[in-house]
């Protein structure tokens, strides 16, 4: 399972804050703590106008580089920002996100082309969100065959089916584990990925939610999520998944977790 | 979901003393109490030495049925207990367990069809405890195949896949949840049971793994599990899974749980 660190985002004020004072104390703590925390990539979200946020994400980019080793997920809605920020980086980062919508498919997939990066597909066209499973998995197709057109490599293509509130629609939620699953086996070696917070949107007890969501996704193909890894029964619950899906040889990541003392609330 | 509870079984000594003294009090306090928790079936398994089993057997039945209205799971491994417990039953019991052993597939599946009854069959049959999913899906289509033919209703047939110790063998939680999807889409209709405990034996947090397990089982189409009703923190898993699912309609399951305090602890 690779974790995307997500804590480093300009919708949290005191990232954002951070940011604009160019704080790097904070920055630097905040990719720190998720790295030990399990992080495999760091995500970084400005969040800030368009005009300045190219800048400021090229200086997230510096500010973390000097303190941990993780790859980065240079995270924008603005193609110039993504630029910016992917030119910065010393490894290979992920990029997130393209979709396949017309205005975005060509600007962000060539850039990741260009720079050898890997990217997160959003299963969105310019008919909107979508709402079945077939629908996802035919958008996750168009985004592949264009992707790899353009010379990316099936291994480094992050498809994010894209969770959606199952308090606003029930049914939302076995729609995403359909596409999941759906997607996996129509583009074998692709990667499924997902941010959990959408999920459980309106609803009390969201950490429990998000938490059962996150094994029920694996059990059905997702082998990536962009989440806090500082969320400690989600890190755990993630660990536990692993050792069911067999993927933690010999089950030492769960027992190193359990001595640790990572396990023991949660269980 | 189905939830079968597990705590009036004679292995438990507290249960036992209970049955060999003629406690009744020990033995309603525990149906109550499960039957509060959600327990939509009672488990009943007496533990004693097969001479007695059937009488015990009876005297739990009549116990039990006195305090709850719930239909009762009548659970022995000796099939004159298995007899003369579903004689006693006011409803339509699940009978736990049949098998696909020639010792046993005919006299178990005999008995559920005279009385109408439901029953558990296990993936279990002369050659031993199947390995891979596939020799599971095979153990089930025989199970239904005469089960079917000696009348029992497919809606009426709940299979055990046999979840086995991931700690001993690391790809066994993988082959359990394969054969539940397999199982499923083998035998349209069809149940998918299974306990709990095994797949954690030997690891520690324990309750973190089972309660990982259950929802993701669900994930691939598990729909009843054996378990124990007063594991706050499984039965909150298995509330926040059936939203995940879309089986929870407009999530009142779950909002009524958050209310009466049953979420909070798990979140």
């Amino acid at each position: 399972m690779i974790i995307v660190g997500e804590r480093i985002n300009g919708t949290r004020t005191r990232v954002r804050d951070a940011v604009v004072a160019r704080d790097a104390d904070v920055i630097a703590e905040e990719a720190m703590r998720q790295a030990e925390a399990g992080a495999d990539y760091i995500d970084l979200n400005a969040g800030t106008d368009p005009q300045r946020e190219p800048e400021d994400l090229v200086w997230l980019v510096r500010t973390v580089q000097e303190v941990v080793d993780r790859p980065l997920c240079i995270d924008s809605p603005n193609v110039d920002a993504l630029r910016a920020g992917i030119e910065a980086c010393r490894s290979k980062p992920l990029v997130n996100s393209a979709s396949a919508e017309s205005g975005r498919i060509e600007a962000v997939l060539g850039l990741v082309a260009r720079h050898g990066a890997r990217v997160v597909g959003l299963t969105l066209d310019d008919t909107g969100l979508p709402d079945t499973a077939e629908q996802r998995v035919s958008i996750a197709k168009t985004l592949t065959k264009r992707a790899e057109e353009l010379g990316i490599a099936r291994e480094d293509i992050f498809i994010d089916p894209l969770a959606r509130a199952v308090a606003v629609e029930n049914e939302q939620g076995a729609a995403f584990l359909d596409a999941v699953a759906g997607i996996k086996e129509a583009l074998p070696g692709i990667h499924a990925i997902c941010g959990l917070s959408n999920i459980s949107y309106q609803m009390p007890s969201r950490r429990l939610l998000n938490r059962t969501f996150v094994g029920m996704a694996m059990a059905r193909g997702l082998d990536a999520a962009i989440v806090d890894p500082l969320d400690g029964g989600l890190m755990a619950a993630i660990c536990a998944a692993n050792v069911v899906l067999g993927q933690d040889e010999m089950c030492v990541g769960y027992i190193q977790a359990h001595r640790a003392g990572r396990l023991a609330e949660w269980s």
